[in-house]
């Protein structure tokens, strides 16, 4: 039986470990920092995935795959970029281990490497000393290549699918032949991150450019989606970058134009991660434990089967099949439970796993030809024709993918407060919620209310309106309208 | 234009590499030893994952994630295994990278880590550390675990896609509560690589069983399926374990049984890898490049316009579409070369890259209503009327994919030589082809033929006959009849 979950109001951080742990979604890894990613949660990544490459297929993108190991001279040819990942670099020295008669298995020196390895943070610079192999003429141009790895960087503080030294993602990384059409990639990623989040997370977003500071380590500008998980805080749940001409340039990657000039490549990258599952998590789930959206669910119903001896548990069972059957063949990822637990630890069970819709039949039900469904996301239940349920499932499906977003979203309103005194600012970010408010501007302003807030500028909203608007912080005219946050 | 090919018959090296490069499948990556897989190569491989992943779902298995990196005391938990994987090992010893003015940047030493991290060779050590924590008992039993992942050993001697330091594969990890469960895993699974290679990779292959000194280093036993490459090497192309209770005792996982007795768990763990892509390159490749068998070709109809003028090519492209439209509508993956490239320059292009079959029509057959095929395993070319065209494809790749077969099939039988004396087995092993003859079953043996002919034992194969052989080496009555090659 499942334990019971911390009270997600005041132990919301424990409440969080808690789900990840009960519904096994993942679990700590032996090296501190490392997460294992149990079947359950990597179905859920896997449905993510799926989607994803789905859009960016339709969009022309191609996979491929680059090598784990970074040349260490590498990483430092762009130098905002070694700054921005210096610090939390996994270095491979040796490549060889050997026995030891007092230390057991040891390290063999003589195995040291003359120039140590970094494992990829993020695989920019590997790329582009590829494409300047791959790059010479207009015609070489796009590329528009992403591919699925895993990157590491050194976490002492981990939390699982939110903060961990290896996680998986997807990096794309364009070439382009002007500035113009590498702003246009860059948007319209963004764009499918959003439609991603919307309509596929069910995590209502808002996109915005990056202040300089919180920007990409190498890149011009950084876009993203901002999302509020359910304890107020904001979520970075995707970026998309413009790395200008700063990669090619760093890697000495030009092209021959169309009027035979030469000219440095533009460049985007743009990355969405595991981190996803966490803000799912962190997004929907409530006092009993996850809720998932049915569009990524690993499983859209589960059927409990009710019954106290083997000849009823045969007539349940004859009675569902046909009834399965019928949902398999409209596309509904239904699973069965015929486990010996109890129907009361099967409840708890996959209420924990967050399957939207439960589906229960005991020898009642078979006799009047019914079945009983219950929402994961209302709690709501009722009693239905099996006809009737097979048809309505994938209409129910539908609402609760809909229902789970426009609470997600009536919450972020609810949490997002326009203000304009530093005192009010001050209040509500202890309280927790998004401020949208007034920005003068400078980097001094930034740092200043991070010092004293811990908040900071989740994005430059796209509809934002600075007119007429002061700096929250330091009275000036604003720059810009931002959305400051605590954020993960 | 493509280079013309080394002469396959006395250059197989230098041709494959030259496959590998003309066709773009892979590109050498800036750290010696790794492997850029471009999007062609890459879509190849992904075609194969996907063949697999469902045959294992459909088989009970799921998918899960567990970390790069591996604690150095893990590997030597189980010492047959370290001996096996410490002379090729990529060592993490730091964390953070740090300027210094006059070396640039360099590795920071504070940042030394207290145990060393070993990237993984392959994940048995830290998945069964995480069992441990996740079996109990019989009802925890079996666990049927895959998980498809980059890993890392040590090469210095490169060749793409066939020897890399790092690949990307799967490997499947089960756990089991009987010594018969354990054995059965490992024999379902070989007979799935058994369909794989035939029935998609069009590679024919002997199923058998590993000798002592070629098993897997931590096994109990080691079932393989070997191929023979274009050259009559050997390739060993997927390999199946028995663990028995070796890694559950080296991480101490325990379970209780139905009647309440504490036993070692038992154990399987299996693998295939990028190194199928060598191995479809070797098996299918020609003088004209690269030839795919259908059922995992990225491409399987490049349909290449012909026209002279803007009137033309918009007469053929309307002529085209439909047609294309029609054979989507069959599920079958086709692809038209719409660049400015000549006819002469697409047709080697696309027999490089090993499309099955290319569809030409230029003015001429649009006035009759007509398509040219032609086929890239034996070259035939036919006209065929526009809608005869649509029907016969989908039949046409199924025939090209039971000829890459039989072709192979056909090659290896040839090259397969069943001798008795050890003169006549020098000379067959000098010219290339396998060896089926007897053996006595010492290692003695098996090290002295490999001492002096550098052949190995590849298999005792399923379907061995030992009775009335004597050993090709040493005149004994042979134990076992086995596969003799030089390999891969």
């Amino acid at each position: 039986m499942s334990k019971r979950l911390p009270d997600r109001n005041t132990e919301f951080s424990r409440w969080y470990t808690q789900v990840v742990n009960q519904a096994c979604l993942a679990d700590y890894g032996p090296v501190k920092g490392t997460m294992v990613i149990r079947p359950y949660g990597f179905q859920l990544w896997d449905n993510i995935k799926e989607t994803f490459d789905k859009m960016i297929k339709n969009t022309g993108h191609v996979n491929a795959y680059f090598p784990l190991f970074i040349p260490k001279s590498f990483l430092a040819r762009e130098a905002e970029h070694v700054e921005g990942f210096a610090k939390e670099c996994a270095v491979v020295t040796h490549t060889r281990l050997k026995a030891d008669e007092d230390h057991g298995v040891v390290v063999d020196p003589e195995s040291k490497l003359e120039e140590e390895i970094i494992v990829r943070p993020t695989s920019e610079t590997v790329i582009w000393s590829m494409y300047k192999k791959w790059i010479q003429s207009y015609r070489d141009l796009p590329i528009l290549i992403n591919q699925w790895a895993n990157v590491v960087r050194w976490e002492m503080r981990t939390r699982l699918f939110l903060r961990t030294s290896e996680f998986l993602w997807q990096e794309g990384h364009t070439a382009h032949a002007t500035a113009a059409e590498a702003q246009q990639e860059t948007m319209d990623i963004l764009e499918l991150y959003r439609q991603l989040a919307d309509d596929y997370l069910a995590i209502p977003v808002i996109t915005g450019l990056k202040t300089e500071s919180e920007k990409f380590a190498g890149a011009d500008k950084t876009y993203c989606i901002e999302a509020m998980m359910g304890d107020k805080r904001a979520l970075q749940a995707g970026t998309s970058h413009n790395l200008g001409q700063n990669f090619a340039k760093a890697f000495d990657v030009t092209f021959q134009t169309k009027d035979n000039q030469e000219e440095w490549v533009w460049a985007t990258s743009w990355g969405i991660s595991t981190r996803l599952v966490g803000a799912v998590i962190l997004t929907h789930g409530d006092e009993k434990g996850l809720r998932l959206p049915p569009k990524i669910a690993p499983v859209q119903v589960i059927v409990i089967p009710i019954s106290k001896d083997d000849q009823q548990t045969a007539e349940v069972k004859a009675y569902l099949n046909p009834i399965i059957a019928a949902l398999e063949r409209s596309g509904v990822r239904v699973q069965v439970d015929w486990t010996d637990n109890s129907p009361g630890f099967k409840f708890n069970e996959w209420e924990m796993k967050g399957v939207p819709l439960r589906m229960e039949a005991g020898p009642r039900d078979v006799q009047q030809g019914n079945v009983v469904l219950a929402r994961r996301d209302t709690g709501e239940k009722q009693v239905l024709a099996k006809n009737e349920a097979v048809e309505k499932i994938p209409y129910l499906l539908e609402n609760i993918q809909q229902g789970l977003f426009d609470q997600a979203l009536k919450f972020r309103e609810e949490n997002t407060h326009n203000i304009e005194s530093y005192d009010e600012f001050k209040k509500v970010i202890k309280k927790g919620g998004f401020v949208r408010c007034g920005w003068d501007g400078t980097e001094k302003t930034e740092t200043r209310v991070k010092e004293e807030t811990k908040a900071t500028i989740r994005c430059i909203p796209f509809d934002e309106n600075p007119s007429g608007l002061t700096c929250v912080f330091s009275g000036q005219p604003a720059k810009h309208e931002v959305i400051y946050a605590k954020a993960y």
